[in-house]
C-alpha cells in the first residue's frame, strides 16, 4: 500500500464518501436534549451499517444507561498490532438556529467546505476512519487490526463510556488509541495535538426572594439575585484575569522558559486571529500569550446565563432566581473533581446572606498530555510528513477530550490525537464547517499511520 | 349621599360587580407583546361598554400609534368641579407561567382574594372607579363631573398617552387627577401615596467575538461577553450599594433628620417583610432603612439577563453576545432622561476594548411628589377617615407612575394617589392577587372623595 494507491481509490470514490457522510450529518443526533433521541438511535445504526460495508468483521450497538455506543472491529491477524479508533456520533445543540446561514442538519458545500452541525465535530473527522478502513480493505492491505468505539455522549460528558470501557477491557484491548477530534495549525502547517485541557462544568442557581417582585416596590431594599450572580461571577477573577478560587492553581505546572519559548514559536498571527473573531483586542490572564492562555493555562467561562424577563419590551421585575452555566478548562495535573469541589465551596462562600446558592456539577474530564517519544507518535508524524511533505508540529489544544485520560487509566494505552480540523471551523457554533480538503486529507493520511505504526511496532 | 346608602347599593350588587371585573381580567391584554393585540382591543371595547352602562354620557375608543386609549365622561353640571380618573387596562406579561398556581387569565377567588394577572394592577383598582360612578349615578348624587382616561400602554411606557394628552388638553381639562394604582400600608392602616419614584429603563447588548466560539479552543484568550457584562453590572454599584454612575446622586434631595424620622414612624415590621419574601436578610444602600431605600432613595436593578446556552444540559460555548434589561428607580428632582444619558455614557465608558456595547432606552418616567396641603388631598384624607375610622398616613412608594408628572405639566392639575392595593399583592409577579376587601372598600370610599372634594371646592 502506497500513497498513490490510496489516492487513486479515494479519487474514484470521493463523491460516494461525501454522500455517506451527508447521510450521517442529516441525523440530528444532539445528545444534550432528549427530544433528539430518535436521531441518536438512527445515527448509531447508520454507523453500524457503514462499518460493515467498509469491511468490519462485525459491528454492533452496545446499550448503555444513556445513548448507545457503537463497537466494531476487523481482526485480520492476532500477531499484528491493534489500533482502537475512538470517535463520537453525537453533536452539540445547534442553537441559536437563526444565526445559521443554512439549516444545521442539511449539509451543503460552500467555498469547498461542508456546512452543518457535526460536519467537523466529530462526524466528519470520525467518518474518515471508517473510509480509511474501506481503502485499506479494498487495497487488500490491513497493516493493523482495527477496533472502533464510537460513542453518543461525548458532548454531555461521556459518563456511560467510562462504565462501558471498564466492563469491556478485554474486548477493547489495544496497542494505541487513535482519535481525530482536534485541529491542525492550518492546512499548510500540519500539527499533532499533544496536550488537552480538562473540564469542570457546573450550573449555578441563585435564589433571592421566594417570588418575582415588582422592582419599583422592592428595588433597592431587597437583593436582586441577578445583580448578586453578576457580582459573584465577577469575583471569580481578579484584575489580572487570574481565577480567584483558593487552591485553583496549586497543581498547575509552570512551564520552563524554554518550553514556553518553543510553544510560542508555533505559527500564529494575532492580527489574523483577531480579524477572524471580529474583535479589537484579545484578553486573558496577565503575563501569558494567546497560545499560552489556551494551551497551558486554565480558564473560566460563563457558557450561559439567564434570569428575570427576557422577552420583548420592558417588565419591571425583581426576579426570584438567576442561573448560569459555568465551565473551567483545566491543564495537566489539575484534577477536575477536585476543581469542581473547590468551585462549589468558594462560590457558596462568596454568596451574601440574602440569597441561597445551589451548584450542580454537569460533567467534567481530566486534562491530558500525550507522549511524543512513543512509536505511535512517530508513526503519526511520519504519516503526516508523507502526506504534507513536512513534519507536523506538536501543539497543545485548549479543548478537552476527557476520554484520553480515561483510556490511559483503563486500557493502559496512549492516545494519538490526529486531528484534521481547523480552529476556524466554528465547532459548537452556528455555521460549523469542515473543509473537503481536510476530509479527504484525513482519509489519505490515516492508512499511512496504520502502515508506519505496524512497521515500527514489528521492528521494536 | 352617605356611607350607608353607598354600602347598601354595593351590598346588593357586589356579585355582579365582581363578575364584570372578571370579564375584563379574562382578556389577556398584555401590552408588551404584539401577540396579545386582539385582547388589547377587546379590553378597550369592554371598558367603553361598561362606562356607558355605569352612566357615562359618552365613552369612546381613541386610536393612537400604539394601543388605544379609552375616554369617557359624565358632565352633570359645568359649575361643579371635575375629577379626571386615570387608569390602565393593559397588564404586565404573565411569564413565568409555570409559577402560577392557577392560570393568570382565569380569575379565581382563594382566601378572599382574586388571583389573576391584572386583578390589582390595574384592572381591579381602575374598575372600582367605574363602579363608584354607577353607585353615585344610582343614588342620584353626582357631586363632581367625572372624566375617565384609561390607557393600554402603562406597562410599556405610556409613550402615546403623552401625545394624546397634549393634543386634547381642553377635552381633559380637570380640577384634579384621581388614580388608584398604589398601595395601603395594610388593610387596617389606610395610607395615601404622596411620593413616587421615577424610572429609567434600558436594554444593553454586549458583543464580543462575531460568532459563538468553542469555549475550550478560545476560553481564556478571548473576552467572554457574559463575563464582561457581569463585571460591568457589578461595577454599577460600590461596596456600600451606592450607584457609581457619575452625577447620579447630584439632584437627589437629602431629607432632613426630622423628615426621615417621620417616614420611619410608619408601621413596618421587618421580620414580617422578610418572612413574606422568604429572605434571611434585606440589603441596600448603606445608611438607610428599608422604608427609606424604597421611598426616598434611587435604585438600580437587573430585570432580565440572558446570553449563551440556556437549554438543558451542557454546551461549551463562549457566546458572541450577552444582554440585560436594567432599570433605575429615581427620586424627586432626578430627571429620567438625564439619568438615561448618564447611564449610557458611563456604561460604555467601563466597557473593555474587547467588546462592543449598545444601550437602547426602553421607557422612563419622572419621579413625582404630590402636595399634601391641597383640598384634593384633604378630601381623600376625609374619605379614608370616614371609610376606615382613622386618618390615612402619607407614604412614599417605590414604584413609578410616570403619568403623574406628565399630568401636572400638560394639564396643570395635581394628582391624588388613592390606592387600595397591598405590597404583598404580587403585582408584576406570578399569582398576582387583589383582596375582595380592597376592591369593595375602594368602591365604597371613592364616592366619599367626590363628595368631600366637591364640598371643599365649593367652599374655597
Amino acid at each position: 500500500m502506497d500513497k498513490l494507491q490510496i489516492k487513486t481509490y479515494l479519487e474514484s470514490n470521493k463523491d460516494r464518501f461525501l454522500d455517506e457522510l451527508f447521510g450521517l450529518i442529516r441525523l440530528s443526533s444532539v445528545s444534550a436534549d432528549e427530544k433528539f433521541k430518535e436521531d441518536i438511535i438512527r445515527a448509531a445504526n447508520y454507523i453500524v451499517e457503514k462499518l460493515k460495508e467498509a469491511g468490519a468483521d462485525h459491528a454492533e450497538i452496545c446499550e448503555t444507561a444513556g445513548h448507545p455506543i457503537v463497537f466494531g472491529e476487523k481482526i485480520t491477524d492476532p500477531s499484528k498490532p491493534t489500533v482502537l479508533v475512538y470517535g463520537h456520533y453525537d453533536v452539540q445543540p445547534a442553537d441559536p438556529y437563526d444565526l445559521w446561514e443554512t439549516p444545521p442538519f442539511e449539509p451543503v458545500i460552500r467555498n469547498g467546505k461542508i456546512y452543518a452541525r457535526g460536519s467537523c465535530d466529530d462526524k466528519g473527522q470520525m467518518y474518515m476512519h471508517i473510509k480509511a478502513m474501506e481503502v485499506m480493505n479494498h487495497l487488500g492491505d490491513m497493516p493493523c487490526n482495527i477496533k472502533f468505539i464510537i460513542e453518543g455522549e461525548e458532548e454531555v460528558g461521556s459518563n456511560n463510556l467510562e462504565i462501558f470501557i471498564n466492563e469491556n477491557k478485554e474486548k477493547l484491548k489495544t496497542d494505541v488509541i487513535l482519535i481525530s477530534d482536534t485541529t491542525l495549525i492550518d492546512n499548510d502547517t500540519p500539527s499533532l495535538t499533544v496536550g488537552l485541557r480538562g473540564l469542570s462544568y457546573v450550573e449555578v442557581e441563585v435564589t433571592g426572594p421566594s417570588r418575582d417582585l415588582h422592582s419599583g416596590v422592592y428595588g433597592g431594599a431587597v437583593d436582586n439575585p441577578v445583580n448578586v450572580l453578576c457580582k459573584m461571577i465577577d469575583a471569580l477573577k481578579d484584575k489580572n484575569n487570574r481565577i480567584t478560587i483558593p487552591g485553583f492553581y496549586d497543581r498547575v505546572i509552570e512551564l520552563s522558559e524554554e518550553d514556553r519559548k518553543a510553544l510560542n514559536e508555533a505559527p500564529f498571527d494575532l492580527d489574523e486571529y483577531k480579524k477572524d473573531l471580529g474583535i479589537r483586542s484579545v484578553a486573558g490572564e496577565k503575563g501569558y500569550t494567546t497560545l499560552e492562555r489556551v494551551g497551558i493555562r486554565p480558564s473560566l467561562d460563563i457558557n450561559g446565563i439567564w434570569g428575570g424577563y427576557t422577552g420583548a419590551g420592558a417588565k419591571t421585575v425583581l426576579p426570584s432566581k438567576a442561573y448560569a452555566k459555568i465551565s473551567m478548562r483545566l491543564v495537566p495535573n489539575q484534577n477536575n473533581k477536585e476543581i469542581t469541589e473547590m468551585f462549589t465551596k468558594y462560590f457558596k462562600s462568596i454568596a451574601p446572606d440574602s440569597v441561597e446558592v445551589k451548584v450542580t456539577p454537569h460533567h467534567g474530564g481530566q486534562p491530558a498530555l500525550t507522549p511524543t517519544d512513543s512509536i505511535a507518535y512517530l508513526a503519526a508524524s511520519m504519516a503526516f510528513e508523507e502526506s504534507w511533505g513536512k513534519k507536523p508540529i506538536p501543539t497543545r489544544d485548549g479543548g478537552s477530550i476527557p476520554i484520553v485520560a480515561l483510556f490511559k487509566d483503563a486500557l493502559g494505552a496512549d492516545t494519538v490525537l490526529m486531528g484534521f480540523g481547523l480552529d476556524s471551523d466554528a465547532i459548537h457554533s452556528p455555521n460549523e464547517h469542515y473543509g473537503l480538503f481536510n476530509f479527504y486529507k484525513g482519509i489519505e493520511t490515516i492508512p499511512l499511520f496504520h502502515k508506519y505504526f505496524s512497521e515500527l511496532h514489528n521492528s521494536v
